[in-house]
């Protein structure tokens, strides 16, 4: 039999509570699909630097190598937040997207109906807002070399922020293909009235550009598209841009929807092989309580099963039963405007799973 | 008698209309307060490419440099967007920058109360919003050095972002000033968990803050910040940032009150010199029509007086003004609701001047 192999790594806060709930429609799906998991277990970030004196432990990076996917819970929290660099969960996050070669951070943002009350902007500027940001994850200023150095200004810090052709050609054709499936609109976010790197992006983009003649590509400036973001979000379909920026409007994308608990992230290479983890984080202040949402990470299984696995039957079960029991007026805290109904991280889970 | 002598740069687009109405305000502050103010005008921008080949003539500098204060319109428009390098708008907006010293951008965001439906936020989210951006002008990867190389992945561009102790705390300190002149509250946004820059951005701020111990300071991650703006954008007071993240954050403030084309902007240096302008831009598309709103550039006189000449009677009769013509409905067809209403950019600044 095809057995998917699955390194889960759960990791802080939030993490290890909305990653059970995700095992459980692992589970569910072997019961009603016939298919088969093989998960294996791995620590990783604040919990690792404790245990293991490293936030990426060596073993954990082949856990995740011999694995078909690996799921994510959440790393980080106050805990190691003045740690040094290389006790800093962060790092580990940094370097398990290199040694892994997930150069392609896919971010869906988009509208549950029944939570459109739920974002801070109106219901009327949000409806129909379904968007991909599509986010360079292992080049530019993330990962350029950086350095400290003394000068008649007292000190200076320097980052340094590189792009190659070839790095900017594979998360072109990404985006693109991407939009060739969706409303064939792409975006590529850049500063290139500024940045050099920003040029070179432009300039290699355009060239792609000429292979895929169906999709309808625009420039958007960096700072327009922060704005834009809150003017037009619904005339966004697929939006491709470098690491810091794609940080930055990913979350502002994010946010907008105002479902923040209930968005899915893929982090991908060359292969099928994917890194998928919820968009929020590990929210230690309130880790171990049983409140915590897990809807989040439960679509990124089913994020994994379309993008990984190709499991489309399976992911559609997950992303009806999410609708379902959300439609049904279930609701965990984060997302519940009577906070008095809200039910816990194992109930919504439950529900999930039931309504598979 | 003390004459001010303003440098007034129109530009290109809707800046010279904008900067008419403006130049009314100056008289009408003459004859009111009895001050009295010497403009003289200078090419800069894209008119400037097109009769003197550059967009920043040595010409148009010095009549900065012999001024008191600046004010300018906006520069740049599609006709220029393919121009090389040199010969490209923005490069003059960097080069005066650079030349004039205006390492900090001051970009307050506010909420008018007759115009809090405009925004795309609800307005009980926006409810109080009233926020000042402080950002670093002259340094960081807008001024780093820039180039392309060879590799066997391609061509290579490469920006370099810097910053010294000294950059860092002279932005600082400006920035805690002005929190001390209102709610006392200041956010610093970096990404100190990835960039040198923002560790010593972080170690420099936290030393300057000894000397503010009246100042409430938070520090703030660029993408979390991104989406705070759109949670809380009312529990922001001051924030700081260096130039790349305050470029993008400045205009996604902007662009949450809903009424970006209603606010001002000061570029600053050691002194008391100033650059003011409106934050929208030139708006090629509606240029030459008369129908652009003014009421920007007429709160950026108002900037100018308050934070070059601290003339703050003559400031409060202009903002008094502006408030007042809103409240009695009169509006741009930008800000307008039902635009058959909408009043041109000659009527709009004529009423202003009769409010005064
Ligand atoms: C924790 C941090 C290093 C990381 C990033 O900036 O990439 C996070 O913000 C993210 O988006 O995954
Ligand atoms: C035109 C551009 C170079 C400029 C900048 O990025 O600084 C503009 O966006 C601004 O904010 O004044």
């Amino acid at each position: 039999a095809d057995v998917k192999k699955i390194a889960v790594i759960a990791g802080d806060g939030i993490g290890p509570e909305v990653v059970a709930e995700a095992e459980k429609v692992l589970k569910r799906t072997e019961e009603l699909f016939g298919y088969q998991f093989e998960t294996e277990h791995a620590l990783f970030g604040g919990i690792a630097i404790d245990e293991k004196g490293t936030p990426l432990p060596e073993e954990t990076l082949k856990v995740c190598q011999s694995a078909d996917a690996v799921l994510l819970g959440a790393v980080g929290g106050p805990k190691w937040d003045n740690n040094s660099k290389e006790l800093r969960p962060e790092t580990g996050l940094l370097g398990i997207r290199k040694a892994l070669g997930l150069f392609s951070n896919i971010r869906p943002a988009f509208i549950f109906d029944c939570l459109k009350e739920a974002s801070t902007l109106k219901p009327e500027v949000l409806e129909g807002t379904d968007l991909i940001v599509v986010r360079e994850l292992t080049g530019g200023i993330y990962f350029g070399e950086k350095f400290r150095r003394e000068t008649a200004n007292g000190q200076e810090a320097v980052d340094t922020c590189a792009y190659s052709e070839k790095e900017v050609e594979r998360i072109a054709r990404q985006a693109f293909d991407i939009a060739r499936t969706r409303r064939k609109k792409l975006a590529s976010v850049d500063k290139a009235n500024v940045l050099e790197t920003s040029r070179l992006w432009r300039e290699v983009v355009i060239r792609v550009s000429a292979d895929y003649p169906d999709v309808e590509l625009e420039h958007v400036l960096v700072d327009n598209c922060a704005m834009q973001l809150l003017r037009r979000p619904s005339s966004f379909d697929v939006i491709v841009t470098e690491n810091m920026f794609g940080d930055i409007l990913s979350d502002e994308a994010a946010m907008l929807t105002g479902s923040i608990g209930m968005l899915a992230s893929a982090s991908l290479g060359e292969g099928a092989f994917g890194l998928y983890e919820p968009v929020h984080g590990s929210a230690p202040d309130i880790a171990g309580q049983g409140i915590s949402n897990p809807i989040a990470t439960i679509l990124s299984v089913a994020l994994m099963f379309r993008l990984t696995f190709g499991y489309h039957e399976a992911a559609d079960s997950i992303e009806r039963a999410v609708k379902e029991v959300l439609d049904a007026g279930h609701r965990t805290g984060d997302i519940a405007v009577d906070k008095s109904t809200a039910i816990g991280t194992l109930a919504m889970g439950q529900l999930i799973v039931d309504a598979m």
